[in-house]
């Protein structure tokens, strides 16, 4: 059982990050407006957050420009036209897809608005995370490291991604529960596993949810309670299918004095609820629910979601039928 | 840390109980019509639940039968009228609020059709609730008692309420988080206390959870694994409020293989959306999570939705000023 005192007190190295223009772009193509970004700047700064996440620097060879909207890619010129030069404690993060991502997008920290970025990997692609890795930090940034998809991943190699991941300059060790399938207990003993491998290398565990199954929220303070420090969250839990933690439940939670939940009801009344009121759609739905049971990708609950259908029961045995 | 093989295997003393029409009537009062009624019976057959509440014993003297449906009062005969004479596996339960039932309205259990009589209580009506054990045990009844508000009482009080109740032929205690403002960890300190007083007298230990910060599902799994065997829920997570545990997220958490999500899924697609589109309005939302996060009774966050008022963060500031 966790100790008490670490429900009342705090812990001063936990850091809250704002995915909801990551995470959330997911759902939105990226097509925020400025004021919605600018608006969310400021929520941040004041609800105490400590990293907020633009988006992603996608490959523009890659990706077509004209198709997404500015915070796929997260050109250096867009940030600052929202935070100037950021003389404030809210720091900047981006994310950069293993794959999918120019590191010559990303110029040296000394020149950009920007302090952390976030390579997102599969446990299939870690050579080519750790090559990001070293060339991030060599050009002076924070670095974290999110491993997707661990629900699909044997522990052995789990432990082997960490093991070389433990040796590169990354800062933060990410747990990520892609597919919402994850119960709380199942969280702590992964949370063990990599605090195991962040204690021998010197690094700090994070968290990132998704709450297919209502968990999380849930299980993003199980792992606080289990010594994970970097938590991401997102407004109105906005993020791809089911969405993420919710930044107002965490900030809740929280009993540091520099969070306060108060800005984000702000933040979620005036801008979140009108992106739902123009049709914009997440969150928790019957759909997700199922594959994050069944331990699946939640691609077909997506289209399923976009095909406005409502036939459950329908889906359920279409995605059983494929397991 | 818990047992993984706790995670993997089931405990065949686990009980769940359907509270869809007594709690989620508090919704609609009590206005569900007899199809959807027989419908949730044979749902609750097929997914292998083990108690179905129909709703309250509530005192015809207090309240007016016609200002609610007839699941207020669970007339035996209106019970007989879906479930003939129940000659399945699933048991029928109904509430008995202590100072809002009449004893008399309880007849022997050898006349009636139900199992289980669920006596409500504040730890303030402690002796009225061993009255009503005490009856209800004598006329053939299984019986539970639902300590309620405990997040508003002290520990000491509490223990000594588990004592008095041990004490009496009640069969299940229940943790109850009427607020929906205990988490995870919480409920762990809890459960351990219930279980030791139920160790010490034989009684099983149930949980009915609440879903102001999104944990109802969250400190019912918490719950299983710390020893509690019965565990309510309700589909679409219907009740008071910002609603309860998911009955389709418990099912699919549950490894017993007696239960069975999908007919759950089935109802919820064809009844529990269908009530939603008739405009019956309950769930999690801000304004729940904000008395939960306050520990507060949710009657004001429950007007604030009557009211159709989407002033977040003015309803803050109102029920911070009255805190």
């Amino acid at each position: 059982m966790k100790e008490i005192s670490n429900l009342i007190a705090y812990r001063p190295d936990v850091k809250v990050v704002d995915a909801t223009l990551r995470d959330g772009g997911l759902v939105n193509d990226f097509y925020f407006t400025d004021e919605f970004v600018k608006a969310l700047y400021l929520a941040n700064l004041r609800a105490g957050v400590d990293y907020m996440e633009f988006g992603y620097k996608a490959s523009k060879e890659m990706f077509d420009e004209d198709k997404f909207g500015k915070w796929k890619f997260c050109r250096d010129e867009h940030i600052r036209e929202i935070v100037g030069e950021n003389a404030t404690d809210l720091k900047i993060a981006i994310m950069a897809d293993v794959g999918r991502c120019d590191k010559a997008d990303i110029i040296d920290r000394a020149d950009s608005p920007i302090d952390l970025i976030r390579v997102a990997t599969y446990v299939n692609t870690i050579p080519g995370a750790v090559d990001m890795i070293e060339d991030a930090a060599k050009k002076g940034y924070e670095v974290s490291c999110n491993i997707m998809a661990i629900s699909h991943t044997q522990e052995g190699e789990l432990k082997a991604a960490l093991d070389i991941l433990g040796k590169t300059p990354v800062d933060v060790l990410y747990i990520v529960d892609s597919y919402g399938s994850m119960y709380p207990e199942q969280v702590a003993r992964l949370a063990d596993t990599y605090l195991e491998f962040a204690a021998k290398y010197n690094k700090k565990v994070g968290i990132h949810a998704h709450n297919n199954q209502q968990l999380a929220f849930a299980n993003t303070i199980e792992a606080v309670g289990d010594g994970v420090d970097w938590l991401d969250a997102t407004y109105a839990s906005m993020g791809r299918g089911a969405g993420n933690c919710a930044m107002e439940l965490l900030l809740g939670f929280l009993r540091n004095p520099k969070y306060n939940v108060y800005p984000a009801i702000c933040f979620v009344e005036k801008y979140m609820n009108q992106l739902k009121a123009d049709g914009v759609v997440w969150g928790y739905d019957l759909q997700y629910l199922m594959t994050g049971l069944l331990n699946q990708h939640p691609r077909a609950a997506i289209q399923f979601t976009k095909e406005k259908r409502t036939d459950y029961a329908e889906f359920y045995k279409e995605i059983v039928a494929q397991d």
